[in-house]
């Protein structure tokens, strides 16, 4: 049997794309790395099919010693630290959680010279600020990165460019545009949205909803969509190649709430805390997936609203009123 | 007095830049950073207008401590690991130590907020495969980093432009081509080639000079040159900008060996080594040094056979026949 080792196995994009490998019936033994086990509520676990090593991406002599014991035919690297606004906060964190960690594991994958398929997964931030003439972005467009975190993603392309180009190893590339879905953590906004409406609906919150910058426009893609584009690459992806993984529609964070709202009949109002707002923002941010779609035939198939009533259902079956 | 912090000091550069404040009559107070003791024998030393820490730039803790004791007006940061070819060799040693080392120089410079001017030095590298109408190489030309050591650099700038832009770090930043003068590292190519012909005219070498890739077109700067640049720009350069250091003339390594077999009177067969061609490499890189010349007045004023003929004299110096 196949082995794929999954890094950040732990996070929310691991629970998902464990229980997509098991309802696509992916036939892969998993092979797991994360800080801490995995504490998925919201996806089936079968230990048997999933070895899982607690480890820290930063302990080169540990990536190496599990890398060599199981010798995966195929690492997604999920493994990272996400957050834009925690990046600003602890640069030097972001960039270690980032683009080193990722370092570690490409380099050990050189040194074992197994043949394992890499699956680098970046982001729609590496692109910066763009003009309305650039959108939607194609993967062709200059990359002028504008916050630590996309400084971090864009050296860790540069860095799959060069293991793929310059020691022939088999990586692939994503930029991942903002994911939505079941199970994300309450600091990235549309999960933030969607528990603030639920907290309101159940009284345990005032109707103000406490926001960021609520003009910026992002592409938001459900988390179900990602993890199928992930496998599809690892299986077809062309070596050194870079996808976006996107929803092609662009959504301002008031959208988010005009929605919400309507779908549950909830009147708020908006506060913008400036505590929020960062140094440098990109207004507007759209992607193309034309080229994922052309080279594996991937789109998007759950629908914006599908997506935040699950995410709103996720937080309402989880908080007592 | 004014204070200025070299990291690096130790190094080539480190020994030109403290010889040309000297020289220049610059009054400041110099602080330098190392792995080791500096042991130039190219130029004087005052111990007591220098102050060094043996340190690890890695050891962020260390790097806080110093900083803060010595609080420098300025930052010129030379320590780098820049060899292109160990850089093929150790990746992870190579980005260590170009990218994460300045990342904690910048970032205890933020946190300690004492408005400080760094100098962050990079490559010519960083530009990569070029096409012969992109010559000479300005600043505004895309980058293609191809190489480790060239990643690392180029994810260097991005930081710095992070730094300067989101945070308001004065720091400006070089992409400073190749150097050439006494003191610099055999591993380097023009003075690997002027040791062997300083070998080969004292006997200790058979007439056949070792390198790599003999086609390949570089831009030589004398370090006497590259020193000055650095103290115009600690002084003049703008806060986030980017600015090329280079003679504006592309040199092949095989130019440098006729050069040196002409002026010594020495013949020598040429062995390209194949373990010293590269992954990949640039065929052609030369720059373009008008921007620093339009906002500092900065040019190149050492010839590159005064340059060579002193690279050879130290090397003629050091071998004892």
């Amino acid at each position: 049997m196949k082995r794929i080792l999954i890094t950040g196995i732990s996070g929310f994009v691991g629970g998902h794309f464990v229980d997509y490998l098991k309802s696509a019936g992916k036939n892969l033994e998993i092979i797991g790395i994360s800080r801490h086990m995995p504490s998925w509520d919201f996806v089936g676990f079968e230990p048997d099919c999933l070895k899982h090593y607690e480890a820290d991406l930063n302990d080169l002599p540990r990536v190496k010693s599990i890398i060599e014991d199981t010798e995966p035919d195929y690492i997604l690297h999920l493994a990272a630290q996400s957050s834009v606004a925690e990046s600003w906060k602890t640069p030097v964190d972001s960039f270690m959680n980032n683009t080193n960690i990722f370092l570690n594991v490409i380099d050990t994958v050189r040194r074992i010279d197994n043949g394992a398929r890499v699956l680098s997964v970046g982001s729609s931030e590496q692109y910066g600020i763009v003009s309305e003439n650039d959108l939607p972005l194609s993967e062709t467009r200059k990359q002028s990165p504008e916050n630590p975190y996309a400084v971090a993603r864009v050296s860790q392309e540069l860095l799959a460019g060069i293991y793929a180009r310059g020691y022939g190893l088999d990586i692939c590339c994503t930029r991942s545009f903002n994911h939505c879905g079941p199970g994300q953590r309450d600091k990235f906004v549309v999960s933030s949205i969607a528990k603030q409406f639920a907290m309101i609906k159940k009284g345990l919150q005032e109707p103000i909803l406490h926001i960021g910058n609520g003009s910026i426009i992002r592409d938001f893609v459900d988390v179900h969509d990602v993890v199928s584009a992930y496998c599809l690459l690892l299986e077809k992806g062309k070596r050194g190649g870079v996808y976006n993984i996107c929803s092609g529609v662009g959504r301002s964070i008031l959208d988010i709430i005009n929605i919400l709202s309507e779908m549950y009949g909830t009147d708020v109002d908006v506060r913008q805390e400036s505590s929020q707002i960062r140094p440098i923002d990109n207004p507007r941010i759209v992607g193309d997936f034309r080229k994922i779609h052309d080279e594996t035939g991937w789109k998007p198939k759950v629908s914006f609203e599908d997506s935040l009533r699950s995410v709103y259902e996720y937080w309402d079956k989880r908080i007592s009123a």
